[in-house]
Order: structure tokens, then C-alpha cells, then sequence
């Protein structure tokens, strides 16, 4: 009996990069290089699913063991990432089609698509196309996202370290105010991720453990801004600790449903600020109150912080990637690794897998039981669930004071087409 | 002959607390400890100098061993700083005078003041008075600020973590707009600290290393602001690179002398927008060019960050805190000790002097050679100065994920005055 000859596979990277992401690609990559008889080689697109449409493939086989071992401590897209959705097979067919012709054109046998749901969705439709036009494709999803709000998966590889970065950011900037209280700055509001799910504010909320501890006061996209109420709380936390932490979520939202964000002022010319949300919340502070404040806004900070990346979210991103070449060479087509959680403390887990299509375009927002009865803080469950997120360092190499992030070569993939497609 | 009795210590943080200012306090508390028939015992000002005025002293013999090490790993102030300022002996007699009769109070004779330019002109005011009144006291200044502007020190503690921070996360936010830019943001706009000395900016320099590398414009206040020759610049960048970093000076002014930050827009009651000056760059940005941009200011999470504080800094501010006792026992007045460079690679440093007037009142800037002719970005000379005083990590101790920093006891030393002041 004749073996079947070794396919190429194909990663890309989608959507906001993590501190993390890379790591996953380092687990494609180790694992793919375990079963050469299976997997030829695993090229990558070069921004991500663009780079499949224009045939800009990365030829990782040029990389070194050294350089693909360093993406686990090295933050953002190696290979690029965009942020480009695929609408349906029928209003986007061309493209799907065209996706299909490169995979072709490069033996590519299996698809691995790093991302959050947009992108589990387009990878369960790449998957439906391949096996009406009779290509055989196996395509495996690998969940990331900073945001956490996949569903079927404990949590989303990125999430740990942006909690971890978040928390940690909190605690800090508050004994910086508690210092300065008394003659100073009353209030201090941050900024951070999350435009739809709260579960970057959450985080923020294991920097304390009594009340009197910051952050008083987290506002959470799940729990609508009440301004009168929230303004009277401040109040009490300064009249009461002498100052206030404040975490504010982007997508905290006014009863009206429009963004906090947005509501602020506008320009000569009438345009709505350019303003975050932490801006905002200062100014009703400052105009209801007449606090003195500080405000920061995290921004990809956050996101990109691999310094002080949470190991369990490292060890995480690193197995989803391991997992996602494993199932797919045991033929699981249509699939995405996830994080089951066994127990919380000590924290165990193992890995299971769901169908894309169940985890596409779906969101998991914050649980109420998670969130306190007045909508301002974290109940135990929620500290149950997200501290074994958060545990452990896995600092990267540094030198000259900096971290030593890898650079990889990228080298380009022959193209094999004449045809050329135009993002 | 009669040996002279120990007398006690006093010692207060001031201003804008740092990652290590702390570190210094540990330096002076456990180098007091080794001089008991020197010093008796070290109290602390509740709230730096407010403290002394209010006779509200912590009792610093009450901490252990072990919490006064812990203070080497614990940012911001741990017996509570202030925005307090003295003014001339003439206008603030009565001020001085109370500080004086507090310290007469507790026998204290020896007055350790940690902070900045101000504080060493307090410093020098109260040690002008105590000669006046016949009390003796000894006054020694401890250098504390991270915007770096004290003349005759190579570098002030807290300034070699904060610059730290800001290249580190300079080289992380880049990674992560590289890998977007082709489909997503274009311009990354990162707001620091420095309202009057680009020192902090310029450190963000330090992320990068060939011209392509970001950050790829540094806005300093040392160079007025041009918004037509940076917008070519911003546009230069994308066109060149795909995407810019900017690390903008909270610090910049226009033409005019207003700060940048200032320059935005007006709410509805014609109040000025509270916006920084990285949302302020976005905007101009935003309608000239019409790039995707994002925006982040760090505030207190910049100077708050021990977790990834500099090595360097940490050692320094230990042994600043240790110096300012090891003079103060040697009958030195009115000193401050200061770093002294010997060579930059390897970085060698002794520890020298300086008159508190000196200092007092003097600002530093970036000087003009440190700065590309162009104005957007640091010379070979200045990389010279910076690199050292980020080199080396000194991470703290962490628990359950997050860093475990010491909270002090902060026992209060009896009241003897009957008399109170109200600050």
C-alpha cells in the first residue's frame, strides 16, 4: 500500500494580536515538525488571512528551532494579522474560492486559523466550500482573544495576560494614589479593553481583597452607566478611604445605549471627541465633584504586554496550538481545541474540542452572579474563576535592559499563480 | 568624657512618589539601624512633610526586618508623600517654625528629606532656620524623580524604572500595531510623563535601534511643536514603514507657549476638553491625514511599575537613601547625595555630594545634543546616557499572580505638643 504523501499546512493569525498569539503558532509549528510524514511544511500568511488571498505565504521551514522556540515569549502577530472579515459563501464566494485556489496551488492540507469567532466562523465556511468543491481540507480552529469571550472554552488563550497585566496595573497605580491622597490627586480611573464583554475590568478587580482595597469602583459593559449613582459612590469611597480607583471598561454604555465614550464633547466643526472613556468619567467627576484626578488609558499596552504574561495563559496558547495539529492530523476537520477547566484550585485543566460552527460569531459575556449585587465589583465566583488565570510569570529574556523579542526572516513562499487578487 | 545620646531621625517622602523611592527609604531605615548610638530611631512623616507639621509621625522601629527589605520591591510611597510646598522663610515662618518645634518635640536630629528640586530647597530653608533658632539638626536631601531634572546627579532614582517602562512598553505597543497595520491602525500614539524635561521621552527612544525601528517620532517638550512638519513626518512614516509609533511628551507646547494638551476642544459650557496631548495628536492626525489611530497614556502606571522597575534604578535609590545617613552621621549638613558617572559601557558609578542649594529649585532639561537635528528622535550620545539606567531587572516577589507587595504597620509615635496645626 502506497502512503499518502506529506500535505503543507497553512496558519494564519486574526484579528487584535495578544501577548500570546505567537505562542500558539509556536505550538503549530514544534508539533507540525514532530510528523513530517504527515505535515510537509507550514507556511503562514503573511497578515493573516490576506496573505492567503494574495498568495503571500511565509515560509516558516526557514526559521530556526531557536527563532520558533522565541515566539513563545515574543507579544503581537509574528507573521502579521489583520482584521478582515469573510462575510457569507454566497456574498463573498469569490474569495472563499480564491482562498481554495491558493490552498491548491500549495498543497495546503490543512488550515489553522488563530483567532477569535469572526474567524471560527470563517474557518467552518472555508471548510464547507472545500468539500462542495471536492478539496480536501482539514480545517482546525485556535482560539485567542484578549476580550475572553468565546463560548464553549474555559477561557481564550491572550486573557490571562492582559487579566494579569490589568490587575497588576491596578494595584500598582492605586498605592501610587493612596501615597499622594492627602494633598493630591483624589481620583485615578483606567481604561481598558473590552468593548462588548467586561472581562478585562473583572480582572482588575483581583488587584484588592477588602473593600477598602482599589479598584472601589469597576464599570462593566454588561451593567448599564447609572451617572447619578455612580457620582455619589465616588463620593463615599473618597469621603471614606480618602480617594477613589475607578477601572473603566471602552464599552461601558449610557441608558440611551450610546458608548460612555461617545458622550463627551464635541469639536469646532461638531465632531463627536475623540475622547476613551476614562476622559469622560473624569469629566463628570470634575464637574460634580471638583476631585482632582488622573486618568490613564491602557490601550495596546495591555494587549501587548508579554513582560509580565501570565504562565498559565503562555502554557495555554501554547497547547491550544500543540492540540489544534494533533487533532488534525487525527482527521478532526471542523474543530477548535478548548480549555476545560477540572477544578479551580489548585487550578487543572485538560483539553477538549467543539465544533466551529458552535463557537462562531457567538459572545460570553460576563455572568451576572460574577459581577456584585450594585453592579461595582467582583463577587468570589468571579475571583474563583479568573485568579488561576492570572498565576505565574514567564518573564522573556532581556538584554540591555529590554526584552528580547525574535525577529523572524518571513521568507516568501514562490508564488505559484498567475492570478492575482486585490484586498 | 560623656558620650552624646542617640537622637532620632526624621524622614519624609516627597512629591510624586516612584517605583523605588522606597527602595531609599529601605536604604535609610537599615543604615540607621546599624548606628544605634547614632540614631535612636527613625520616624517617618504620615504623608511626607504634612507629618511633621500635623506631629503625625510613624514609628518606623515598629516594621520588621523583613518589611523594611520589602520596601525595595514596593512602588509609590509607603508612608505617604505630598504636594506640599514651603515657600520663603519670610511668607512661611510660622511653617518652618512648627517643623521646628515638632522636631524639638521627638529630639530629632537628623531630617531626611526625599524628593525632588523643591523639597531640597525645603530642605535647605529648614536647616537656614534651625542654625537661626540654636537647634541642631542636620539636614540631608535624598534625590527622588522620575522626570530626571536634578542638576549634578547623573540620573535621579525612579527616573531608570519609569524609563524603563516606556521603552519596554514603546517596543511592545510596536509589535503589536506592526502586525495590524496593513489592514487596521496606522498611527499608535503613546502619552508619557515629563511636563517640563523630555527626559522620559527620550528613554522611549531606547525600543528601537535601525530608523525603521518605532518609536518613529519623539515629541519633547524641549522642542516646540511644528503640526505641519509633523503631520509630512506621520504621513513619511506610513507611506515608508506602513504604520508609526509616536511617543508624545504630556509636556509639548505649541508656537503659542500653550501646552498641546490644552489646544483640543471645548465642552458645551466652553470649559476646555481634559484631554491629554496623545488625544490631542491623534485628532490633528486624525483630520489631517485620516489615518486609524490608537491612543494610550500611561499615567501613574508608568511611575507605579515596580514590577518591571530598572536593576539599576532600584540599587541606586538604595544607595542614595544609605548615603543620605552614612553623611548625616558624618556631621554633613545641608548635603545631597549624588550619583557620579565614571564611564558609560560598563556603567560604573560612585557616589559624590552636593549643597542642597545647589539644587534647590534647578531644572535639567534633555539637552539639545541628545536630540536628532530633525527633533523627533534621541542621538548616539543620548542612548550613551539612557541605556545604563534601564539595564538589569529586579522583580518582586509575586503571590498568586500578582506582585506581593509590604504594607507597612505604620504605627503612630506619641503626641508630646499640645499644640496643632491645621494644613
Amino acid at each position: 500500500m502506497k502512503k499518502a504523501a506529506p500535505r503543507n499546512a497553512f496558519y494564519a493569525q486574526s484579528g487584535g494580536v495578544t501577548a500570546v498569539i505567537n505562542a500558539s503558532a509556536a505550538g503549530v509549528i514544534e508539533t507540525a515538525r514532530k510528523y513530517p510524514k504527515l505535515i510537509a511544511n507550514v507556511y503562514a500568511g503573511r497578515d493573516g488571512i490576506v496573505g492567503a488571498l494574495t498568495e503571500d505565504l511565509i515560509d516558516t521551514s526557514a526559521e530556526s528551532k531557536a527563532a520558533i522556540r522565541g515566539l513563545t515569549h515574543t507579544p503581537a502577530g509574528a507573521f502579521g494579522s489583520a482584521r478582515y472579515k469573510l462575510k457569507g459563501l454566497e456574498q463573498d464566494r469569490a474569495k472563499y474560492e480564491r482562498l481554495i485556489e491558493v490552498f491548491r496551488a500549495h498543497d495546503i492540507g490543512y488550515f489553522f486559523y488563530n483567532g477569535g469567532n469572526d474567524s471560527m466562523d470563517t474557518a467552518a465556511k472555508i471548510g464547507l466550500l472545500s468539500t462542495e468543491l471536492g478539496y480536501p481540507l482539514t480545517c482546525v480552529g485556535i482560539p485567542k482573544t484578549v476580550d475572553n469571550d468565546l463560548p464553549h472554552t474555559d477561557c481564550c488563550p491572550g486573557f490571562g495576560s492582559v487579566a494579569k497585566y490589568v490587575a497588576i496595573s491596578t494595584r500598582e497605580a492605586a498605592l501610587d494614589i493612596a501615597s499622594m491622597a492627602r494633598t493630591s490627586t483624589k481620583v485615578f480611573i483606567l481604561e481598558v479593553m473590552g468593548r462588548h464583554a467586561g472581562w478585562i475590568a473583572a480582572a482588575a478587580g483581583l488587584a484588592g481583597q477588602k473593600p477598602a482595597d482599589a479598584p472601589h469602583i469597576i464599570l462593566f459593559p454588561e451593567i448599564t452607566f447609572d451617572r447619578e449613582q455612580f457620582l455619589a459612590r465616588v463620593k463615599l469611597c473618597v469621603d471614606r478611604y480618602g480617594y477613589c480607583v475607578i477601572v473603566v471598561s471602552e464599552g461601558v454604555k449610557n441608558p440611551d445605549g450610546t458608548f460612555l465614550a461617545e458622550s463627551g464633547t464635541k469639536d469646532a466643526f461638531g465632531h463627536s471627541q475623540l475622547g476613551g472613556a476614562a476622559p469622560e468619567v473624569a469629566r463628570l467627576i470634575k464637574e460634580s465633584l471638583g476631585y482632582k484626578y488622573h486618568w490613564a488609558v491602557a490601550d495596546y499596552l495591555q494587549r501587548a504586554a508579554r513582560h509580565i504574561a501570565s504562565k498559565t495563559d503562555v502554557e495555554q496558547a501554547y497547547a491550544m496550538g500543540r492540540a489544534a495539529v494533533e487533532l488534525a492530523i487525527k482527521g478532526k476537520n471542523g474543530v477548535m481545541p478548548v480549555i476545560v477547566r477540572k477544578s479551580d484550585k489548585p487550578y487543572r485543566w485538560t483539553i477538549g474540542e467543539v465544533a466551529l460552527t458552535a463557537v462562531a460569531n457567538k459572545e460570553k459575556m460576563v455572568p451576572r452572579n460574577f459581577i456584585s449585587k450594585d453592579g461595582y465589583s467582583i463577587t468570589a465566583a468571579a475571583r474563583r474563576y479568573l485568579e488561576p488565570l492570572i498565576a505565574g510569570e514567564a518573564p522573556p529574556p532581556f538584554k540591555n535592559g529590554l526584552p528580547d523579542y525574535v525577529e523572524l526572516k518571513k521568507k516568501p513562499v514562490k508564488r505559484r499563480l498567475k492570478t492575482t487578487f486585490k484586498v
